[in-house]
């Protein structure tokens, strides 16, 4: 079963076809305030709180909200058990009849947050991203700090500020220290970046003192979605010294509004390059999770990158079990992100400061202009796609930001 | 009205008087899983829950959950109010018949956690621990980085593991790299540490893209709390570049469960130390945010340390600022923490690091035995009281937690 029923409508290279299947929160758009879970197929949405009432209804509580939080809870049992009977749905045509009047074009509905982000972690996971950064800041250095390739470095982020695809993100005002200078300045940020990234989402809970192996990385994770941390390398170069970075990428990350299940990705999964280094045991991996999915980001509509996430040196089953190593316990609805997806080659970096190399080399536009850092205006769409089986393709939606000007910083606030 | 009625029997110099009147969640023990909200009054618990349905039924809807989560959500007006009016019911002989029922003594209640955490922050507030730190682990070079008297440094921690005190400490598993050798190992943490410090509860919720101003600050702080951040040192040295602590700090963090609200702390109010470095506007307070709290810290009963909360460099107001400096906006249930408080003085320590400075001149304790890091088995009880009105003074209750051992590696595990 990898064709949608005919009635759909949905062409055979549809990103969006039966093999992708991914899930959102939205509203009709003539019932603004009442959300339900709806599920993508192709240019379409199937309304799957009401044809869980008709057709499933021991697993409808898990709807009836309008958000994932109840489903992602429920565990893989129930995400296997849904995503069967959505797949027998939308290629039978005897259930046109029972669903038939549930079904509206994607470009009608309003989207809305998946799910509440309980905890959000971002990893630094690619190692071509943390070399480029670290010939950039420290050139007669090593590229990678020592630890690097014996555990997968991250950190915690803001759960508070995790928003939908679409949000517009006000450039931030904060500290920063030119290069050269003894004392910082406070104005707008200079150096406003995007970072694409992967994001994983935590469906089943787990327990305070007690780690998350590799091997139970699918029964935790239920799904993945696209990630822009935001960044302000100027506030955050001045401000990360010794703990790492706070309010200088704090203040906005962008999310896509669609959850790709992990069944989805099944034809995705590859091995991730070879580790040179010895990894020790709770990070030995028996399955394979690294994941062939190509990145694109566009900047206005021009493609400036296209990151390959093939090339990742850290799993998300890695990540998992490292950051639950120690004993933190999982909730339902904890966001954690890959870190910048960037490839060996320049055009397969993942954010700006790699692509324009911190401003020496900006990256040209066509319409003639350049970017060392973002504009104000300038629209980041990060999307990607995977392979699904018999050739198709499956898309992971996009997550979209465009840049508001900075309040202007009165004379008071300044030094 | 400083004195609470006399039927109360509450002793004139009670910590918990009709000055402090902190909020926690609880259960009677005869209805364990029903939990209300109680107001401390000397040994006893006032149900607020029930108190407000026959007294305040207009703000009864704020405690029907049995959590603080939608009266800290309420603001400052419904803060206000609710405390004038619990003053008067407990000083005031005519409500005797109204809530006589409806106190206990408190030894024979459930505590719980008071809220969800909705973000965590950690800060770094204290200029004596940051500097101690600093001379211990870079002993040629400068003590504090050059950021530090600029701003308030902090970085996210991990909310989903802000735990209740009493709840027990499982020592974690991870990795750490011995002082001189080339590799990490792998196994129980060596290092374990407590973090003395000042919880601080956002009640009222801010806009994302707009900063929070530093005379705003009790709008949206309801109160305090003490908080103990657990930290593995040996992980956390081996983590932490660059990104900052993650898994050796991340496997708990706990509160205590009376919030006292920041009314109860208007005769604590202070002048921070003077400041060298200039602030820039969004740091330049009018109103004095520093507080004289007395912090108390016991090591299996006995008292290891005495850190002076008024030797902080940084205000709360400060902290509050800085985190939505660059437009990051504020949940209801955020809490963010002071850091390590530490005094001039080797015994006003908030932790074992400095206490024993890095294990070269141990902690004697009562027994004989010495402590340069935590031992299995060890409680911890972070205390702490401020001056109050008419030279009472009011108690802050108490962060409590006690060693377990390690869950023991596997050889597959080692490397």
């Amino acid at each position: 079963m990898t064709q949608a029923a005919a009635w759909l409508g949905v062409a055979p290279d549809h990103l969006l076809g039966l093999a992708a299947l991914p899930y959102a929160s939205y509203s009709a758009a003539h019932h603004a305030e009442e959300f339900r879970v709806g599920v993508a197929i192709g240019d379409s949405v199937l309304d799957l709180t009401t044809a869980c009432d008709r057709l499933l209804p021991g697993r409808a509580h898990l709807f009836s909200s309008g958000t994932l939080d109840q489903f992602l809870a429920a565990g893989d049992g129930a995400w296997a058990q849904v995503r069967a009977e959505v797949t027998r749905w939308l290629s039978a045509d005897e259930y046109r009849p029972a669903i038939e009047d549930l079904i509206q074009p994607a470009a009608a509905v309003q989207l809305g947050m998946p799910f509440v982000v309980a905890d959000y972690v971002d990893f630094y996971a690619s190692e071509h991203h943390v070399a480029n950064v670290g010939r950039i800041f420290r050139p007669d250095g090593e590229p990678l700090t020592p630890n690097w390739k014996h555990l997968p470095i991250g950190y915690h982020g803001r759960a508070g500020t995790v928003v939908l695809s679409g949000t517009e993100i006000r450039r931030p005002c904060g500290q920063s220290r030119p290069p050269g200078a003894d004392l910082p300045v406070f104005g707008a940020a200079r150096q406003l970046d995007f970072e694409a990234e992967l994001g994983f989402v935590v469906g089943a809970h787990s327990h305070l003192g007690e780690p998350v192996p590799v091997e139970r990385f699918a029964e935790h994770v239920f799904g993945v979605c696209l990630v822009n941390d935001w960044s302000a390398r100027d506030i955050q170069r001045w401000e990360s010294a010794p703990l790492g970075p706070f309010v200088g990428k704090s203040f906005a990350t962008t999310m896509s509004p669609w959850i790709l299940p992990l069944a989805a990705l099944e034809h995705a999964r590859i091995r991730p390059p070879s580790r040179e280094a010895k990894q020790v045991g709770y990070l030995v991996e028996m399955a394979d999770w690294g994941l062939d999915i190509d990145f694109e980001v566009r900047l206005n509509g021009h493609v400036i990158a296209q990151p390959p996430y093939a090339t990742m040196y850290w799993s998300p089953a890695q990540m998992l079990a490292h950051m639950t190593g120690t004993g933190a316990a999982l909730r339902s609805g904890d966001l954690f992100a890959s870190g910048t997806v960037s490839g060996p080659a320049r055009e397969q970096s993942g954010c700006l400061i790699e692509l324009a190399w911190n401003g020496k080399e900006p990256v040209l536009l066509p319409d003639g202009s350049t970017r060392s850092w973002l504009h104000d205006g300038d629209e980041v769409t990060i999307s990607a796609t995977a392979p699904g089986p018999d050739g198709v393709r499956i898309g992971l939606g996009a997550a979209i930001g465009c840049i508001l000007p900075a309040v202007p910083t009165p004379p008071e606030a300044r030094y």
